[in-house]
């Protein structure tokens, strides 16, 4: 129960515990049509230019097998939305695997619930936007319908680790054919703790009369292997947040060295929307919103340097 | 992390662990707000009839006092949803305590992501419902008009089982003004155990090389005391959710004898859209949605066996 990108702590991750984490996991539902979906918007984007794996939201460990309760991660995926329309934007095909209820790209500037917000029905039974929300509404929804037509955007849902690891899984091999064009953004909040699926309870937990002691085994370690076996010749960008300021950029530091990723993105939870620290081996480079525009945000100059050095990294 | 209505086992909760519970928690922001729309909403309603608490959606357990991780209990709030519905057609004045971000009344038929799945922008530039979900989209939106127009609806939002138990004794205490007018149904799935705010973590728990092992308190069973201090004329509905069908009907049993409801509607996980079945002191009564329409809901007629209940309580 964490959120980094499943590093945890840094453990050597064997192949066993890699395959024991898949070979318990329950099946992942519709995989052959994922696969089907993913080598599609793949091939027909290879010639075309780069594609991004933008990974959103948190990932949830079901504490029993029939799920009525479990550890959930703190996201809204409004990082993961927003970078996905900045790479749309610089001519990314966007594979957008993302927490099922999170934020959707274009939909950020919505309110929460946006029907009722947004809309009114007119005295001649027509649906019209409320004034307030008419020039957002009318964005939100064009730059979707562009995506969806110009085929650029695949979405794929998660709920559990489970689900996130496979689709990452699927996902990672059937980029690795891109080589170095291919592009890994792991924002998602991905759990450091999980119940191995053969050792949950079948039936919802009873509650005693005392308190409830529980015991968590660690997820395996998915960035190690990502980078050496899934898709070695990829630019492969991981996230840490933490709460406490130099906690978060040791570990930043360390994860860049331990899993060989081209950045690390370091976030810290209160300041995250303001500015976020990109740890690279040349160093740290500080990436701040425009504060000259009240609508600006941090992802838009971090996937702009990103973009830059993905370019470099291709030259 | 529970998905019963704060009932747990069924130890005696003494005032000295409900006092503590409170004073440990932290302070619920905008109470005097709270406080003040509940007065009004209940002042201008007390003349006119009967007033309904809807409980809707689970609660969270953080984990962390700066949240990152936290336990959450399974419920998309559709039946608390669906359930204020109809008590608005059966002239109830509605409190409507939801989880952020669960189904509200009115919008349970739309899709998951309303906004791009429901319209289009014409060649006009106007915003248009797709003919699919026209029909939907336009009841939605009057439905919610109305209920906002007649100001039969207040809504009030929780996350963590701390701003859902302070939200429940503000309530009932508001609301035991009306006597046996007041109904209780309380239908969140509410966490059994929690981590007492001040042995909470203040920064992100940090992933160390082995398990990790936790220990979560039991929340004291508020509805001893709704029932006997808060609201003691009020008619009151508990639920009980269980995978198990044995399970299930002892403990709402209990339950009821146990805190003294007047009726326990027992979920059990699978068939609970189907089904439910609603223990009371004279006998226990399946109800059933009715399977000629499609699109009927179970909801329809328990809430009408409760309306009439509350009705025969009432004379």
């Amino acid at each position: 129960m964490a959120a980094s990108n499943g590093l945890g702590s840094f453990e050597e991750t064997s192949n066993d515990d890699i395959k024991s984490f898949f070979d318990s996991s329950p099946p992942l539902k519709d995989a052959a049509e994922i696969k089907r979906k993913l080598e599609e918007f793949i091939q027909k984007k290879s010639f075309l230019g780069k594609v991004v794996l933008v990974t959103s939201g948190g990932t949830t460990v079901p504490l029993e097998q029939r799920c009525v309760r479990y550890i959930d991660n703190f996201s809204s995926g409004s990082r993961g939305a927003a970078s996905a329309e900045y790479f749309l934007k610089a001519g990314y095909a966007v594979v957008f695997l993302y927490r099922e209820g999170t934020y959707q790209p274009f939909c950020r500037s919505l309110p929460n619930n946006p029907l009722l917000e947004c809309f009114e029905v007119t005295s001649e039974s027509n649906i019209t936007a409320r004034p307030l929300y008419e020039k957002t509404v009318k964005e939100a929804i064009s730059n979707t319908h562009v995506a969806a037509s110009n085929g650029t955007l695949l979405k794929l849902p998660f709920t559990t680790i489970f689900e996130y690891l496979q689709n990452l899984q699927l996902i990672s091999s059937s980029m690795s054919s891109l080589g170095s064009s291919a592009l890994f953004y792991l924002a998602a909040a991905v759990s450091d703790f999980y119940v191995p699926w053969e050792s949950m309870a079948v039936h919802k937990i009873q509650s005693s009369s005392g308190p409830l002691d529980m015991r968590l085994a660690q997820v395996p370690k998915m960035l190690s292997v990502l980078r050496k076996d899934w898709a070695p010749k990829a630019f492969c960008i991981s996230f840490k947040l933490e709460t406490d300021m130099k906690i978060l950029l040791e570990k930043a530091g360390t994860a860049l060295k331990k899993y060989n990723m081209d950045m690390v993105v370091a976030n810290e939870l209160l300041t995250r929307k303001e500015e976020v620290v990109v740890v690279t081996k040349g160093g740290n480079i500080v990436v701040q919103r425009d504060t000259t525009r009240a609508d600006a945000d941090v992802e838009e100059p971090l996937i702009k340097l990103i973009v830059d050095k993905h370019s470099a990294y291709l030259s």
